[in-house]
């Protein structure tokens, strides 16, 4: 289907990319994966382009040879999205990183799409200027690769997730032609929106290579509390109950017993106290400009949980302990990687039905077979299965667990979720893609894809 | 191109939609039209469908009879979205006018297109909850027609314009084919946005049957000032420099001294004191939960205003002097229509370019010798220019205001903006798109177009 890379290609890049151009066995290995589970597929060549034009010539070439391309970010992600999986051209965007211009006037800022969010973030913040949008691996992802997933976090519960950021985006479509996909403005009712229909793409639609990312003013406080429950399903009970209580907490993280033990023995720091009848912790944080309407949202909040058996409520009193808090909850995918085999499911269903969702993922483990750590985005109705692989043999492994899965998907879907909700379905979720849409609704979008990339050399074998 | 309603096509319909078909005159002229100044283009057949299934059928047939079908709601648009440019079917969305489900576990609604916006908005106010778009014509648009224009209004500021709060869709495809296009969901990773890609694409490539949206909790508090400004681009600077101080008001509304005018007499009410030499007026609210936080944010943004010389601000003092200055504002774009002929531009630009925009805009009105009168939603950079005909020549206004309104685009883009911030591009804006958008972009919308309906048949003749 793709035509293998050969000697005269490796010529043409280097014309046009010089010596960012890079066949050793080191640079291919390093681009063959990122950071889902145990997939590494490797391409024929690395790329590093450095100028918009030179991603361009390169689709340019490798549309009319049929090469498949693969752009890649900080390989950060954990549903396949920058894996070459049919070989080709892996496009490094690392050499994008620059922040172009953090307009104050209008709240906005233009950056290239290889800048670390977190430092996207810090830079913005000098300004006192704020993009909320963070993931757990904000300090080494790529505002690229959010854009492309679609990224949420923790401060997606009030701020919403990257796609309300992004107000423009220039890109390279499959055919080597650039265009801007909208205007930097915040409100744009000029034709269909292209922005929106990249934005989540996946790297399927077209190179991003420059973003228009609108920015509010930073909060100037925030209160963080971690609360202890009996019972796992009354903590996510509770988490519907807060914003019912009119509250719209910055975050509101729910993490299963396991999930913080296993991060305290990750990070080998144990001063969180994890009693021994706790089922699972919520994480909740309020930010703001008014410290006394942050106690008050604090207090409505307590009141809320008294409705519910909790253990003493911790709350962060120093910015190192909310450090440490907010340490252990980004880390707990780390730490479930670096404790077993296992798979990451990302379920997203309406809040309310978080409980229900919680007793079908253990209900089907348990008629499985398998075990779960499960954490997440509580306030956005959004968990994370770690599935454990532990004593699983690799025939249940590899052959019942896909049944498992899609019988929970089947669930997730019934309640009004969806199979992913915030990092994409790239290569590991595909399978289950017709449980999310209908037929009809997989040939829109097959079409779509051909629209923007007739032959398919764009991040080929991902999504559908 | 399209075929004409015969007899048997008529029959058809009565077969399906029984006596919710009309083919009188008069009915024919009610959907003839929207408020998009004066084009009438009739419809040969008006259907009144009760339920998805009825669309489904419609469409089918049409499809295979090559029908034009152009979608209906209040008719309440300004760039004819809604007006049945090839005859046709006028399919009226008015049955389709219940509210669902007010889903107060998950802060969400589920409801038909054909509910008026501000019915859906006080539905959901009764349960604590807010839906914030409110376009001009929110006490009789549809919110069908809200979501396939994307619209606006002066909450957009603060909380976003429509897209920003649908989270699904169930749809009518072209070919008769009924899909939902996400899911409930607050996140979603989920394969292409199609349902960001219908919002805003008025029409043009599905039949909207359902609309899930997200609510949020209704603020309790608001207070509202109007500002006099001597000089019109200061009242345009002073904007930007209120978001740089840290507000974001809930409202921030400009109008040039001539729209407060012409509205007051529209009204009939003098009510608030317009000086002589006030050439610009404010409309600036804050909302939010707490009284003392926005008397503090009244105080800073009065802070601002010192650097500007104003007359002397009028602060809202009672909720019946809210709603009269809500009711002017509201009010400008009948007022402006009922005093002359004139055709409106939606031009938006990124909010700190509004006073070079204002300029322009007179600069092109000098040059070419028509007056124009500008209000809109300051606060986003969106400035609605309402061109009066006045003693200008059919000439002048048929054959120059085009070019002149080509000028003023191009201006509007070097600007960083675009040619419609809320009011789409329907049939008035479109000789304009390629100011906007290069011959690819507008290649791949009218590829997407066709990957929906490859036949034409929805709402032709719109967007391109």
């Amino acid at each position: 289907m793709f035509t293998p890379i050969s000697y005269e290609d490796i010529l043409y890049f280097k014309s046009i990319v010089n010596n960012r151009c890079f066949i050793d066995d080191e640079s291919k290995f390093i681009y063959s994966k990122d950071e889902t589970e145990d997939i590494s597929i490797l391409p024929e060549v690395v790329l590093k382009p450095e100028t918009t034009e030179e991603i361009a010539s390169i689709m340019r070439y490798c549309n009319k040879q049929k090469i498949a391309v693969t752009p890649s970010g900080a390989r950060t992600g954990l549903s396949g999205g920058a894996i070459p999986l049919h070989n080709g051209v892996a496009m490094s965007m690392e050499k994008f990183n620059r922040i172009l211009e953090i307009d104050e006037k209008n709240n906005q800022v233009i950056t290239e799409p290889g800048v670390i969010t977190q430092v996207l973030q810090d830079a913005v913040k000098e300004k006192g200027l704020f993009y909320p949008p963070d993931p757990a691996s904000k300090g080494s992802c790529f505002i690229g690769g959010n854009v492309s997933e679609n990224s949420g976090g923790p401060k997606a519960v009030k701020y919403g997730v990257t796609n309300e950021y992004v107000l423009n985006l220039e890109v390279v479509l499959p055919n080597g032609e650039i265009i801007w996909t909208g205007a930097n403005v915040l409100k744009n009712a000029t034709g269909y929106n292209l922005t929106q229909l990249i934005t989540g793409s996946e790297g399927t639609l077209a190179v991003i290579t420059k973003i228009v990312l609108k920015l509010i003013p930073h909060p100037t406080h925030d209160l963080l509390m971690l609360v202890p429950f009996y019972d796992a399903e009354k903590a996510c009970e509770a988490v519907s109950e807060i914003f019912r209580a009119g509250i719209t907490p910055s975050g509101l993280e729910f993490m299963e017993r396991d999930a913080l033990v296993w991060t305290q023995e990750f990070l080998n720091d144990t001063s969180i106290h994890v009693g021994e009848d706790h089922a699972a912790h919520l994480l909740i944080e309020v930010d703001g400009f008014n410290p006394d309407i942050l106690m008050n949202d604090c207090a409505k909040i307590t009141e809320v949980l008294e409705m519910f058996e909790t253990d003493e409520i911790l709350f962060a009193d120093s910015k190192a302990q909310k450090d440490t808090l907010w340490k252990l909850r980004r880390s707990v995918g780390e730490a479930v990687k670096g404790t077993s085999i296992y798979k990451e499911e990302d379920t997203v269903v309406p809040r309310f039905e978080l409980p229900t969702l919680l007793h079908h993922i253990k209900r089907i483990g348990t008629n499985y077979g398998f075990k779960s750590v499960c954490y997440g985005h509580a306030g956005d109705g959004n968990l994370h299965v770690n599935i454990i692989k532990g004593e699983l043999s690799n025939t249940q492994w590899n052959d019942e667990l896909p049944i498992a899965i899609r019988e929970l998907f089947q669930e997730v879907v019934k309640l009004g979720g969806t199979i992913s909700g915030e990092h994409g379905i790239g290569l590991v979720q595909k399978p289950y893609m017709d449980i999310a849409f209908s037929e009809t609704s997989l040939n829109l979008m097959r079409s779509i894809k051909s629209v923007f990339d007739p032959n398919g050399i764009l991040n080929p074998g991902k999504i559908f």
